[in-house]
């Protein structure tokens, strides 16, 4: 009977040299970590072994692990947040802790009791809550993250498996509130495709898509907006989910549109945040939410027809990034923004709705939830 | 200017406790590596560091690099023959270094002269010749690995690397001749798609694949023969390519066929030396020799006209692994063998005749090249 996360087994060796809190305008994204990590191994044999809070240390790998070799790995990105009365709390974690098993699952890695993580890493956030910045836009990111670690050239599956927690302080995405980006619609490259794993967080997405980014800023654009198919359909930016406002000319109604979950696009908690909110609090009347195939050209069309209102990515790192301009085959399609602003007006509403539920200001069917009480 | 990679400014820091070589038979494939390990720095400033040999050790990396988190990984399949004359050869070395760069060009991960990783790849086996095995079958297999190793959880082009080589002391792949394969052919995952990076040696390509390597052991296959798009193409097998024999019973005519280089389908040493020799040494009148796409309703179709000849994997680990069945919609597609053997008559002579290239009992055109002369 192999042993599961058990969160009472936790022992904590704490860091004989504390480090100070950076001041928060210092803060790059994912590049200063906090003073303590949190790691489990887990064996086939014998399941997961008692978890470790200890200081923040390099691994050591044996040159044959099989991270190295077959891309044995995957992660979540998740964020804490300071409130005003000294609590930590997390948004969604739930999501990420379900989507996490399933990215696991996907290559054989093994499942984890998702609320005694979370207990984990609630404890380990105890153990840094000096480095947690404080303010509107300041947060912990958290990136818990699992390898295999068997030892040998043989591909198949891992006995052998490590999980561990990293947190990093870290600052608004845009230092001066919104800041929209260029996209350059990408039809050089594919990103994913059905029965393959674009719908998991696993690490084996990320590098191929680094090069086709390259080439896209090369021409002046932050990012690959991803197409798929000979309909080029739309479906994400791959660190971000991706969403358009269509306003129909004719009937005056609205539309907010992103593609559905078909296995090719990243289930991200922002992105089903925003749908949920856009469901409840949008007037019916006025609008429709659709998850539904887009394409690029369609975008192109209802630009030049004058009904493509917005445009946004949605992620754990910005919470949601306008959109200012889109590139496709050597045109422009330019995407408006409120007078003298860097977004649209609904853009802004939905990060001001989920930034209220973040920090506390407003209770969300319990989305903002506390992790640790620094009382 | 950043450095190129140069074998002369090599240093060896040799194991004060050298190891005793395993007896042949208890030779497990990647389980058992040589005493020492090559090692060079690489980061975007500076270039390629002094290339280092040194004892097989583990590797400290912070847990926040890359490699871990968005796979920034890559490999090679090499490996190196004991000729009775006690030189040391490889077979097609210059192959792999050529694809060695190329997957690193496509994850921007840095390239290398081909060359001088050679030398120094050479020079490494040398130190651990008394752990070479010898004997028909028997070979060292030559890992050379390159990952990213910039801290920090942006996705980004790496601007620190290690490309690090390890070799395991290996046998024959069938420990008593061949042992033909079962394959599932494959439509509920995608192994590879247009756009992608399965022609390249990344880490990314294996992970996903062992989930449905599972499923098939489950059902009783030892392999998945991936299918491609609405028409079923053949792709490969993901650790081989696949080949397939028909012969025509209206002509008589025999035709050798596999997949082409698409950008879906690995680059084969093997597939390639196998197309190359077929080409020179099948009489033309008697053989079309093929890359073109094969469907599996092509296959089952032809088995049951009794046109499916012969049917076997090529790769760097088994040369030639003959396939004797293939389960497709619940149906098995049987594979002719000869009377009381494990495969074609195909099959066998092509793994004699790149046998006889690999062990130096024949030249061909300089594809066994000379790395290291233990005299």
């Amino acid at each position: 009977m192999s042993a599961p996360l058990d969160s009472s087994k936790l022992t904590v060796t704490r860091t004989t040299t504390p480090s100070q809190p950076k001041p928060n305008d210092q803060l790059v994204f994912g590049q200063t970590f906090t003073d303590h990590m949190l790691t489990v191994e887990w064996t086939e044999e014998k399941g997961w072994a008692n978890p470790e809070i200890k200081p923040y240390a390099p691994l050591s790998l044996d040159p044959a692990t099989i991270v190295f070799h077959y891309a044995f790995e995957l992660f979540e990105g998740m964020k804490a947040y300071r409130t005003e009365d000294n609590k930590i709390t997390m948004f969604r974690p739930d999501m990420n802790m379900k989507r996490m098993n399933k990215s696991a699952a996907r290559i054989c890695l093994p499942k984890f009791d998702e609320e005694e993580l979370l207990k984990l890493i609630g404890t380990l956030i105890e153990q840094d809550k000096h480095l947690i910045p404080v303010g509107q836009g300041y947060s912990l990111y958290i990136r818990p993250t699992m390898i295999g670690t068997s030892v040998g050239l043989g591909v198949s599956t891992p006995d052998k498996a490590l999980l561990y927690v990293i947190c990093s302080p870290v600052g608004p995405y845009y230092k001066t509130g919104f800041k929209a980006v260029k996209l350059e619609a990408t039809d050089y490259a594919t990103r994913a495709w059905p029965g393959g794993v674009g719908d998991k967080k696993l690490g084996a997405n990320y590098a191929p898509c680094v090069l086709p980014q390259l080439q896209a800023a090369e021409r002046g654009y932050q990012q690959n907006l991803w197409l798929f198919g000979p309909e080029h359909n739309i479906t994400e930016v791959g660190t971000m989910n991706a969403f358009f406002v269509f306003q129909n000319l004719a009937t005056g109604k609205k539309e907010l549109v992103t593609a559905p979950l078909d296995g090719t696009i990243l289930e991200g908690v922002t992105r089903d945040s925003i749908l949920n909110l856009a469901r409840e609090r949008l007037d019916s009347n006025e609008w429709d939410i659709n998850e539904r195939y887009c394409t690029i050209t369609e975008v192109a069309e209802r630009s030049k027809n004058g009904e493509l209102v917005e445009a946004f990515g949605s992620g754990t790192a910005a919470i949601v990034s306008p959109i200012k301009e889109i590139g496709w085959k050597g045109e422009s399609i330019n995407v408006p923004l409120l007078p003298g602003e860097q977004s649209g007006a609904l853009t802004k509403q939905i990060a001001a709705w989920i930034g209220d539920i973040q920090y506390g200001r407003q209770e969300h069917k319990g989305w903002s939830r506390v992790v640790a009480d620094l009382k």
